[in-house]
């Protein structure tokens, strides 16, 4: 089975490495000049549960994929959203009329995206609870236990979203199969909706955002402007299910003292964010469904409007 | 004619010195312990145009202020928001049953407190373009000129209305006689709030926020938001004068360099904001008259979190 991973940061790592080591012909694929050329040059290195390992996987920036003269059978992407058409584009001329493809890209909506380039019938979308850190170029940190739950888009893909489960399960991925993984991708964005916007903006904490007289107001208002969306979509979200579980992260022995990512990506690191992919998305589905959703629409607009400010790239 | 002025931060000041100045007796009410300290021993001392002066006038705390056996003609009210109704309180006993009481607070719905103490008979509001800064306790900078306009609450106080404008005409302060002076108190708020807590939550200046490309889709909705609910009380606001007004102001030879003054309370000086006078003014009274405005409501739930991140006083 050729399997590549297009995003090869923290998490394309961690199931590049994994794959690898169970025997499957991986190759990855990323965008961070220092990081590919440090695991071309060395090996991908990881400390992998407390051992530090090297494997040697190979690795192509999106231009020099072409040169790769096998052909894919399966897709892994786990690029930052925005990227995700350009690397559609670059890994075309490898793909099969059949090859495969599995997103498991953070955010909502990314299935409309590669449909322009993949026949729907080849798509699944998954999503995981598996955590990874990238330490520096070609070298992760790799801890704990995770799974992930995937899903044919297309009726006719059952057979073959089974075949990766069980790929993933033999590498000791823990993939499930689910009968409605778009549930779990949309709990998991109104969940990062509902926090990581709202923490960037306001340059704090999960647990000090928890802690003000406003959150349970904010965050009950965006999880049903994410909840009417969703069920214009056939997905039923519990509102009352994700607001205990939001409420549940602000403990400081859970991820309470934490910096969403997104804080991590804007106010630290001055990158652009995925924040297109979570409010913006409810926003503009709910533009689309007539719905309004004026709280992801704005906490899209500012997250916008600091990223300008800050000059991220 | 007895002139209290509560309030006698910068603006307070000018108003005292200018009126006191001009042969009125003049008392001035302040809860700051250090600027009434140094003002009860060395007088206000004030850069007026360039020349340094200072102006032997009385000045009391809020709860000294019965001690003083005049009774007042007229109050100038030049608190923050936030003090208004405590600061109404403690004068009470030196008001007489005709004593007339002119608001110049910033922000929206001053009224509705003022009447809970004043006969509706004896409220002028009105709405100042003078500007005024502290340079520490007891002393101020007064440059440039301004003037004000002012107009009463029921009918029956034009009269009033008028003799005030003259004391002030009188003063120098160029007091004007408006029919609709509520028109630009709302103006002023909608100005103020379309930009005041965006730039603070942003933690950027006028200019900075002027130049992102969200910022015209937000001043317009917050503009909409401001003119949707003034329109219910019978002001008809200008949205697109308001709106160039706005951009106006992003350009770095006018004031776009600016941090506004919420920014300098709360980010520079971690003190507590006007929201709730703006932004939050206007949430409160679209909830009354259900007209929805998310952009405003969310707004000043933003301000408020970051006051209590903050550990704003």
């Amino acid at each position: 089975m050729k399997i590549a991973i297009a995003g090869a940061g923290a998490m394309g790592s961690r199931f590049g490495i994994m794959l690898h080591k169970a025997g499957n012909d991986v190759i990855l694929i990323d965008t961070w000049t220092d990081h590919v050329n440090a695991i071309k040059k060395f090996g991908l290195k990881a400390n992998f549960n407390g051992e530090d390992i090297v494997e040697k996987i190979p690795i192509f920036f999106p231009e020099e994929v072409q040169d790769y003269k096998d052909s894919i059978d399966v897709v892994i992407l786990f690029t930052k959203a925005m990227q995700l058409e350009s690397i559609l584009k670059s890994i075309k001329p490898i793909l099969k009329k059949d090859t495969k493809v599995l997103c498991l890209l953070n955010g909502l909506g990314h299935e409309d995206t590669i449909e322009k380039y993949i026949d729907k019938k080849n798509i699944l979308l998954g999503n995981t609870i598996w955590t990874a850190s990238i330490i520096g170029p070609g070298e992760v940190k790799l801890f704990g236990d995770g799974e992930l739950d995937l899903q044919n888009v297309h009726p006719a893909g059952k057979e073959v979203a089974l075949e990766i489960v069980k790929i993933l399960k033999d590498a000791g991925l823990n993939g499930n199969y689910r009968e409605n993984v778009k549930y779990s991708i949309w709990r998991k964005a109104c969940l990062n909706g509902a926090i990581n916007g709202i923490c960037t903006i306001l340059d704090t904490n999960i647990m000090s955002f928890g802690a003000t007289k406003v959150s349970s107001q904010i965050i009950t208002t965006i999880i049903n402007e994410f909840a009417a969306v969703a069920k214009v979509e056939n997905i039923i979200l519990d509102v009352e299910e994700i607001k205990k579980l939001i409420i549940s992260t602000y403990d400081p022995n859970k991820i309470g003292s934490h910096y969403p990512s997104m804080h991590q990506d804007l106010i630290q690191n001055k990158r652009l964010t995925e924040i297109d992919y979570i409010n913006g998305a409810v926003f503009r589905k709910g533009k689309k469904y007539n719905i309004p959703t004026p709280y992801c629409q704005l906490i899209t607009e500012l997250v916008h409007a600091k990223e300008e400010i800050l000059g991220a790239k």
